[in-house]
């Protein structure tokens, strides 16, 4: 079954609303298995209005509109579905009762400026029982047109208890969907639709979006049988999951820290960290996975040089001979986090995130990562481009990163993009 | 003049995606003076591509389209250009080279598959010079048509280094508009609506986002007389500023951690942190700020009990008779991070933010902050509302910004919507 969403209103094209109800909407209607055709968003305009309403019609089995239905001039919605469709618009007596009452209850007076609201095209059924909310059913030539408040919260609230339950009884779902996320770190698009094309068999739709500094890829399968629909995602998930067993971290909703706190978990083991150009960035992932005080102990931020001496212990002539951004005072920070919080492993950075500090020998970009264990202390150099904001996003994913591949392989030196070895 | 917006993505259609960026782009073209007919979202579909595109060229003096430019199968917007437009698809070198250079430089093998992002419709004009980001400018009789890349990062670099800049040139503004963003924490939008409503005059636009945890409200004057507008809308804004002289904490583009920054470096102040539930979120927050360690000194992150005792010297007995999450915690975090990192202020947050750990006398939300300044030490018990992202985002939010507002008024008790008084 397929449908076309149409989103009215001047505030959305002039930029000043993000209409994410749109995609809030477009994303419940695709995990039940309807597909959307367009998303079209025009302004409060009745040309652009009918004219869409006419273009699509023919082609959709369903729509969806919101906005455009207020008491004010620029509400145009009935109007101009009434002109697109050829329907006469008439006055709908339960709604305008309600107008009535509703200003004698906040003791306005009678403004029939608002009776533009109870003014329907013909055969339209509204979706609010007692009218509190604007937005109507149209049943047209046996085509379901639903007409919503471009108020997101009433938006949502019909949406979810109306249109849905009405869809799925009068299109019950004739496929099952199912959908599976897989999620990156380290790899460029380029090189996963390689192997997906090289792995993957026919009947699966694959999406990729990048999230910084993730790249997640989406499998999704379409049939009568769930258990077979079910299997062919899964089974390609498999298939990638053993070709990419390092890159590969995580499925659907689980983050990249959450994905290391479950393997720490089940170790038995403990992290604390110590953060330069992050700035509290890593400690601030980890601690936003729930349970995460099972494992992260606590971190200190040591922006300032003494900081780093005098919470972690780095020697003051290392600060002096080697400078902060260096190997040595990696090493340090790594391991004096982990003696500090009696931690099982430590990860540590320290690096130039910009935009100002980069120097000929240290441009803006380059970072040390330090990761101290039980038995060793390593450092390694990377040189991340981007903004402020992107170099400390990809040097706290890839110092989290880092642990999470040292505990699935036992190699503490996995290859990263952004490594410069042999420094 | 008028442009269009094609938003090209599969993602997006299935609303696993919302295209705030299509928003965002249109935001920026409205308050320079052009206007958006409509904002089309398809899915990588070669036919809707193209006939959305046939459609739009005619009506439209402009057009920009996101997404569909990437190296994979699915990304068929340059041979949907070609295909509507009647134009052939040719190889551009420079893109080629560059394609080749970047495999050298990685030691990838030749991968042809990557060459179809070479591929562009005849005449098309790459927008990054040294071809690190796709995105094109194809003119074609006569109109400029923009093909941007869909992540959002790149296409919101190459639309205001490039886009803007060409259309600003070719169609240059026949009227000025001026859009000043103001920025309020800790206000509902009601509130704010009600003095917009009672000390704004005509011929403004009003705009609300809340942006969580902020609410922000832009206000857009359009006219002739480009100093006639600007004072239109900066008188505007210091009636607001006047209203609300405490929650009305910046303007644009300034972050409230940055509206601190900028007070502390004034005074010659600096800051430490010591967080147990926000986990790194406020030393994250604050270093994301370029220049930050101008004031910011460090943070310690004691998640753990007897981090809290080691790092910053939390007497056990408190933790033993009132619990990490109490007024004698907060405190002494305070305080003791003060001490720790010899800073003139010191913030400290101990809380819970669930989902678990919750009691009765100490529901989720429950969060208790400490000021430490050079003459005193208080802390403040908070009850803060939502997830476990949205009450650690409320606490570092309202630990900033009971600070500023300290510092701007020397009241040490400003009032809070969540603060819990009398505890």
């Amino acid at each position: 079954m397929r449908g076309v969403f149409l989103a009215i209103g001047d505030e959305l094209v002039a930029g000043r609303v993000a209409n994410t109800t749109s995609f809030w909407a477009a994303g419940l209607l695709s995990r039940r298995g309807y597909r959307l055709l367009e998303i079209v968003t025009v302004p409060d305009d009745r040309e652009a209005i009918v004219f869409h309403l006419r273009r699509l019609f023919p082609q959709t089995d369903f729509l969806i509109a919101s906005g455009g239905l207020g008491p004010t001039e620029d509400d145009l919605t009935s109007e101009s579905v009434a002109e697109a469709l050829g329907l006469r618009l008439v006055v709908h007596k339960g709604i305008l009762a309600r107008i009535r009452e509703n200003e004698k209850a906040q003791g306005l007076p009678v403004n029939t400026l608002r009776d533009r609201m109870a003014h329907l095209p013909e055969g339209a059924c509204p979706l609010s029982e007692d009218f509190t909310a604007a937005g109507y059913l149209l049943e047209h030539q046996g085509k379901p047109l639903f007409f919503l408040p471009g108020v997101p919260s009433q938006f949502r609230e019909l949406f979810e208890k109306k249109v849905l339950p009405y869809l799925e009884e009068k299109f019950p779902p004739k496929e099952t969907v199912f959908t599976r996320t897989l999620r990156f770190f380290d790899l460029r698009e380029a090189e996963i639709n390689r192997a997906v094309k090289k792995i993957l068999g026919e009947g699966l739709e694959v999406g990729f979006y990048p999230v910084f500094p993730e790249v997640q890829l989406t499998l999704t399968a379409r049939g009568k049988d769930e258990g077979e629909v079910r299997r062919r995602v899964l089974e390609a998930a498999a298939r990638l999951q053993t070709h990419f067993p390092e890159h590969l971290f995580g499925e659907d909703q689980e983050e990249l820290a959450a994905v290391l706190g479950r393997i720490l978990v089940e170790r038995g083991y403990s992290l604390s960290v110590a953060e330069s150009c992050t700035g509290g960035l890593i400690a601030s992932l980890i601690t936003r996975i729930p349970g995460s005080s099972e494992y992260f102990i606590g971190g200190a931020v040591t922006y300032a040089n003494w900081a780093k001496r005098e919470v972690l212990g780095v020697p003051e002539r290392f600060l002096r001979l080697f400078g902060a951004v260096s190997r040595e005072v990696a090493l340090a920070m790594a391991s004096g986090a982990r003696k500090r919080f009696s931690t099982t492993f430590a990860l540590s950075v320290t690096g130039i995130a910009g935009p100002g500090g980069g120097t000929p020998e240290k441009p803006v970009g380059t970072v040390w990562l330090g990761l101290s264990t039980p038995t060793e202390t390593v450092a390694r150099k990377f040189l991340f481009p981007g903004s402020r904001h992107e170099i400390q996003t990809l040097a706290a994913f890839t110092a989290l990163d880092w642990l999470r591949r040292y505990l699935l392989t036992g190699n503490l030196f996995p290859a990263y993009r952004f490594a410069v070895e042999g420094d």
